[in-house]
């Protein structure tokens, strides 16, 4: 039943990693948009495997087709379709997993929610469904630039014990997509590339924390209660693959800290209401007020290793399990498109909603 | 539009902290239950502002009137509607604020949204609103217990830099109810005392991280993708008033790890599968695999504080403002009954669903 | 479940016919609406039991109290919690049916459904379920003519077998509410109001048709595929008590019609496209054309009776059923706020949803 | 946003009938289902244009490709993506509506709600859109089997003015099935298809009633208030394209009944409750009650006719437009397979729903 997101702007995904396509049902966009194929095209590239030396060597061209919502290159404000085949799934490297549970992957859980699963693969769990999101969420990245001018960035913040120092403010997509790993502050990236292929060569893997920021968000997006703008933000980010905790603003750093200290003073800049500090990341009582949205995403070291681990079978005999396979290390990097795709479908939501909160 | 959690355990809450009453329908309860009010009223209590010498002492009995959906004590199936009076709502207090934003608080964010405000209190914002939640949280607890003998279970974890040391598996809830700052840990419990006391007589606020453990989950309940366990519990509790971070499992700790010694290995315990670890917090892949789940809440320190802050007024004047009147210095143990409904809301909704995941 | 409707103007109404009180969360109520709270009063009248010698003689004030929502007299954003209290409930009337199932009523299919019922009255499928949409949909009304000039105009269009007739471009509402029937057709109104009170004085029931007009709704309302407005009007209609038929335009008038008979030519009127006739009652391809919308209902004859029915009890007992109490003898002149209301809340959201769907 | 239906089976259907293809995704289908895809496939033969001499001669061979949710024939509890191609599409037939609006089509209103239209055909209000319908509608055909024994089964009742006799409890399939009209009733069968050949013949079109049965389902399914079963069932027929107007039960030959002939006596058949008549339709107080669900659904001459007519174009110039092309000069026998797939997602959203309604 967890397939889909966003009230207005409403995304429903499909496909296992292993299955005939991936892809994503996009409803509600606005009617009237000239949609930029190659935009969407250049992110769901940013995802795609094999395309560095610190990602798996899954080949696939991930190529998208728009199957319905589209006429003479502008949105219908009906269904977009978005299909990409699945081309290079191999079955074979999963037969040891038929009755095999992988430590920290969903084998064990999903055959306990639903009685049984797609073996040949992750299914739904694997990072593979989130195609679908990364060509939803670039169709909202157009939305959220014509509507409001807004721009979303995320960038590899830190990779095991190496932390990046990023200027939010004045960051490029360019600087990101300068090195493999995707950190713009080069020195930290070097560092992160070498650790992560000396965690490869152990057959082991790593974590990190992906840090985004969203700017020219105008102040009045998000909802009181449930739908505040960080809750809304923290599920899309806790529904990431490999995902296990989300701060927004200055998250952890807030708690060391007095109110006296974390509080955002305001003071006028010419017209507009602005903030002196940005502790909040841009959102106060669920809401935001006009400053750069920032937040960070945790992501625990990808399940899959290559070391031998303590499992069971689905017939409840212990056994030793080593695998072999294709793997990303580290998820960080191919995990920066994603999180500006999520965090652009919430956005994007509550971007339309708010057409409907006043008289 | 964003007073609505749970697909099929549906809550709406509803009321302003200055109006005439706060409260929530519940949808969805299944009917026959015989609701214990005597435990949605401690619950209530455990929440109630002026219950100690560490929380605001605004006077409100909090005295919960059931008005539907109940008939002889059991759940008929229909909504049921819970109530609170508001009875000490003091706007002459708030009189100041009508024109000025209080930094970090929603003023500025709610007129931005909707183009006014009840000045007089948080509204929405405010953590009265959590009022209804806790009520609603409280019959979902009981849903749990009756069906499948779940108990949660939240505690203060650590205050500034104050933390605790607490053993989720054998934590009892008197043990954290045996303090005013609600941490099972004695020693540090006095320490976090002292330092909201002294933190409240320079009129200033301090945060930290509320911890919590739901015990006997079985296996299965959370929903792939965008439904992830984890996910819908980040949601439910970055929707709650100063939260600004969640984490599951390990969280941010994980960071440091390899996969090697992050990773669950599995094991038997009779004719179950368990693991060695509980790294992961009780969700792989988003659903619940039957061991413990636990995460964590990162709470700001409270945005009112009676120290002279820059602000502006609604007209674009800079002014000085120095607030006066009643606040918790600290919101975490007030909070641990909030969180303890929060997730109630999210397990209950999900064991419900679960029902339809298999022919 | 199923106590809720609407996507961005959403109402959850809760209540029994014989607990607390009955009444109505609205959620999405645009923010700075000045609420005219005497109209709003004015409709729950018109819906009221007693209100004339050929409606049920319960006597209800059903005085709304707003308990949330609203500033000043203005809308908030935030949920509108309205609530009517019980006050003339006679649950000893219903002692007789605490064991025997009332045929035609939804007293075995509520058991069967929930395994247990409020036997003290209808419940929840008691027409006083109703006051909750009747407050919600006047406060729709004030939307849809603050925003466009909508109006909604019911009348009770046959009884039996007296058709009334009716131009229903011209029509007041003051016509309607001239006689106890809601008839505007005063010839046809006197024999209603006779045959009504014949059947009442044999213990009797009669059923019969409101017809209901909305004038000046803009073109555009209403999505494609499943929430055309139509299907959203049949649904809102066959949710209200006793309602056992809809028919959009001319309905069951056009299957003995040719399509070249049917179809509504279009002309210009000044830059304004219109259309020849309306047969499709304002509605082409489940969206609003401009021309004023037209659909009926059809009401079933009341299920209470006052004669000797056959029926089972909740043992499996064959029992014979004399019922005596109060009751409507024809549901249809009170169904006339009702189905306004009904017919405001659809389109209501659907005007709050026509504003995300162009860029 | 329309584009979706159902709470828990949720079916999302896209394409327009001149785009890459058409299809649905089914959310919520219960996992371990073993799918008869020739089953899906032979309902979707009976809706395929060019099966008879009465029907449209546009050709689409309308084969299924289901890309995702399926594992060695068995469902996995995630997203069925069903897809049908467009083979026949012939947008020149369509060049002289480009500007032009045809009279009571959704060419005015698709542009008056979305600013532009795909003026190659009918887009979503094409009858072509029901193909994602009916896919999904088979899947929800055989879970409701497999559950619960039950079976849905619709006919023609009447074309024009020649209205078919049917026992609805003792109907067969291959009743219907046995000539191309889809009314069991043979002798008034040859007069509706001589009826449809003669209109066809003028350049015509005529329109009729549908009418259906489901079998052996249980009571306690639909909920109160909003999602009545008749209401869900009503709203799920007005979104057919055509379709103004639907009955349930007697529907409008209750207006002339007493509440003494009307209501249905309960009587004991062994251990069972059932009712003596059925004129409820199988469904009181909006739940059902165990006898069979019967309703009627209009619907309208088809909108496509070849005579003149008066419009306008997209320029507000006033034009006679005579229209050439394929088309069914009554949809009545193609939406017999229509029908019983809608009917079968709201029976089985509810099937499911109803696991949850008790302790």
């Amino acid at each position: 039943m967890g397939s889909q997101t966003g009230r207005i702007f409403r995304v429903t995904t499909f496909g296992e990693s292993h299955g005939g396509a991936v892809g994503a049902i996009v409803e509600g966009c606005p009617a009237g948009l000239q949609l930029n194929l190659a935009e969407i095209q250049k992110d769901l590239n940013r995802r795609r495997p094999g395309q560095s030396s610190i990602s798996t060597q899954r080949k696939e061209p991930d190529q998208l087709k728009i199957l319905s919502g589209l006429f003479e290159g502008k949105t219908l404000g009906s269904p977009l379709c978005l299909l990409v085949e699945n081309k290079d799934a191999d079955p074979s490297a999963y037969a040891p997993f038929k009755e095999i549970y992988r430590p920290s992957h969903a084998d064990f859980t999903t055959e306990a929610k639903f009685g049984l699963r797609n073996w040949q693969g992750g299914g739904r769990a694997s990072a593979r469904e989130t195609v679908g999101r990364v060509a939803a969420g670039a169709i909202a990245k157009q939305v959220l630039h014509h509507v409001a001018g807004i721009e979303i960035l995320a960038w590899v913040d830190r990779v095991g014990e190496i932390q990046a120092h990023v200027d939010s403010q004045n960051l490029k997509a360019e600087d990101t997509e300068a090195n493999p790993v995707r950190c713009p502050d080069s020195k930290a990236a070097a560092q992160m590339e070498a650790l992560i292929k000396s965690v490869r060569s152990e057959g082991d893997s790593i974590g990190g924390i992906l840090r985004c920021v969203a700017r020219n968000v105008p102040a009045g997006l998000g909802d009181p209660v449930f739908d505040k703008l960080e809750a809304d933000l923290a599920k899309a980010m806790l529904s990431l693959p490999a995902a296990k905790g989300f701060e927004s603003g200055l998250g952890y750093d807030s708690v060391g800290m007095r109110g006296s200290e974390h509080n955002d003073a305001f003071r006028m800049d010419g017209d507009t209401v602005v903030t002196q500090t940005n502790h909040s990341g841009g959102i106060q009582g669920g809401i935001s007020n006009g400053m750069p949205i920032e937040f960070s995403v945790v992501f625990k070291p990808t399940a899959t290793i290559f070391k031998a681990q303590d499992s069971v079978t689905n017939e409840g005999e212990e056994v030793l399990l080593k695998a072999r396979g294709r793997h990303d290390p580290c998820v960080l990097p191919r995990a920066v498109p994603i999180v500006e795709a999520a965090a652009a479908l919430v956005l994007c939501d509550h971007l339309l909603r708010q057409r409907a909160a006043q008289l």
